[in-house]
């Protein structure tokens, strides 16, 4: 099972709309076939694994990371397929929240006689699909609020000076995360501030996200680096902006005006959500992180802490805006992981749950 | 040695102005006696630990955190009660940065055939000592810049509140430290704010260390707890102060006058060093940081972050004052210690030497 959700990890970010999956086929010992999911419409991993192993999966035990599929999609279904290759057993790391599938890929295996055993590594595998399964369930992408400061919560000088605050290994990070999201969120600020590529630049390449810009009015012009066409940007605006100049402008990009004068967040996700983009990674600043901190609208917190101290009341807070009136009020939070990234420190935080 | 370093970290903060030591005495395996140094003024580890051994001593193999002492100071040196008691031979972690010892326990013990090893857990027992070994080479007291805050750097809200950003894990961790310093410093914005004791209260009790108060006009009065006698308080102010007249109300206090109109922490820390004051837990407020941090001095960062988002740019910062212009001018640190308590974090890092 581990190198079935090693390969599973390794598809994270390039799926979607579709989970990573891992499949692995083993007999008497023996690695006889191994798959892993690609892209969305092209061949389950189980599809991949079965066919490397041929006639010889007759009795043999499958790994697969997620339950397999038993609707007729794009391709036919993964259960069957393992019922006609005549398996002995199948390990199912966690099954599918997809209300088509629930289920009914074990049914349809359990049918015919073979063994299924449930659960091994679970969340380990639930948290590689963690994007698509929110979704599902919440009808909203999942949101990752990222922030990278120094040891004291400052983003930038009270000048604006902000480069750099992390390390290259932690920016580096940054890009695996963009690569692992499908679209990435800022303001308008941002983008004039620090006119950004928002593109997934890492060695090896990488999946650039959708880019979604922020910008109430549709005041954003020139030669910004999100105008190129690298990769789409969708812009987002109330109901005062004028999208049919803009669009004469910049007829690339695609313009999503909201109902209300201003952007309500709530609203976007609907929008987003319809648009199947499962995951949003949430670059600030710091009047974005805010707003989505205001409606207690994230899932998880990236936070990059570089070892320096700024200092300084006036230096940018990484949150801004106007604080609650008590310390109570802030958002509870627990912290999930604790990574160490070239110097710098990575924490990974979700809402706490009420208890 | 572990078993004697373990009894050295047990007695952190209690033998001040002497370094906190460990010595354990073993042959053929059996544990023949323990010792650890306790109280300035009283036996040293190997005085414990021999005489527990007794007439079994010689022969035997000594294993002891610092190296042992070679000068008559309050107690007759070590390094000659090792000789006289025939042990074969001696295991060291450090060696004495005592000019006065620096060595010379080493060569009385080689002088007589006694074997000596040096270095073995170096790095622990080194730590274990910091405050006493940073002490006496730069002549000034160990300073720890501690704070707690919000995951998004804020210690209170717009209006002041500030109870409670970390968990009662983490101050209960806070007293332990406190512990383990000789001194607390705050300013008088915080003792204004707050009313702390700063006292020293751990289950099983604790040592209070020296309250040191930064008020240049002695402008506090009143009945914040302080002012009471439980531990030592030390009131700091400038050359504008009226001190005869403080003095008068409050004769239990201890008051600090420095040359200059405004508090220079340099001058500061010669004062304490004097007074041999070894180390100092500067615990804010904001104004305080600031000022430590704008002179570069401190020597640890003990930095509590809790799991919450406050948000806001008005909500008190950690570290208050102005910014530098520069992003690069920030404080370079390293991390050097990343603890989890309870549902916080306790990030240690330390100036980052220059390279």
């Amino acid at each position: 099972m581990d190198l079935a959700l090693n390969l599973a990890e390794a598809t994270i970010g390039q799926t979607s709309p579709n989970p990573s999956v891992g499949a692995v086929v083993v007999k008497n010992g023996e690695l006889l076939g191994v798959g892993t999911h690609l892209k969305a419409g092209e061949a389950h991993a189980e599809v991949h694994a079965i066919a490397q192993a041929g006639e010889k999966a007759k009795g043999a035990d499958v790994y697969v990371t997620l339950e397999p599929c038993a609707h007729y999609g794009k391709t036919p279904p993964c259960a069957e397929l393992l019922v006609k290759s005549e398996v002995k057993k199948v390990y199912i790391a966690c099954l599918d929240p997809n209300p088509k599938v629930a289920g009914k890929g074990v049914e349809i295996l359990q049918n015919v006689g073979i063994e299924v055993e449930i659960g091994i590594q679970e969340q380990r595998a639930l948290r590689i699909n963690q994007h698509f399964f929110h979704y599902l369930e919440k009808k909203r992408p999942f949101i990752t609020l990222k922030a990278a400061t120094t040891l004291d919560g400052k983003t930038a000088t009270a000048t604006g000076d902000s480069k750099w605050i992390t390390s290259t290994e932690a920016r580096e990070d940054v890009h695996k995360e963009r690569h692992k999201h499908d679209a990435i969120l800022v303001g308008r600020q941002t983008v004039e501030k620090d006119n950004p590529s928002l593109t997934t630049r890492l060695p090896q390449g990488g999946k650039s996200p959708i880019r979604i810009i922020l910008d109430t009015n549709l005041s954003l012009t020139g030669d910004h680096h999100i105008f190129e066409t690298d990769s789409p940007t969708w812009m987002v605006c109330g109901n005062q902006a004028d999208k049919a100049q803009f669009t004469t402008t910049y007829p690339h990009i695609k313009v999503i005006q909201l109902p209300t004068e201003k952007i309500a967040l709530t609203d976007l996700m609907e929008v987003l959500a319809e648009e199947k983009v499962q995951s949003i990674y949430v670059e600030g600043g710091a009047t974005i992180h805010q707003a989505f901190l205001r409606e207690r609208l994230f899932d998880e917190c990236h936070w990059y802490i570089a070892p320096k101290l700024l200092g300084g009341q006036d230096a940018q807070s990484v949150i801004g805006g106007a604080s609650p009136i008590a310390m109570k009020e802030a958002q509870q939070l627990e912290f999930i992981e604790i990574q160490q990234i070239g110097p710098d420190l990575k924490l990974i935080a979700k809402p706490k749950e009420e208890s």
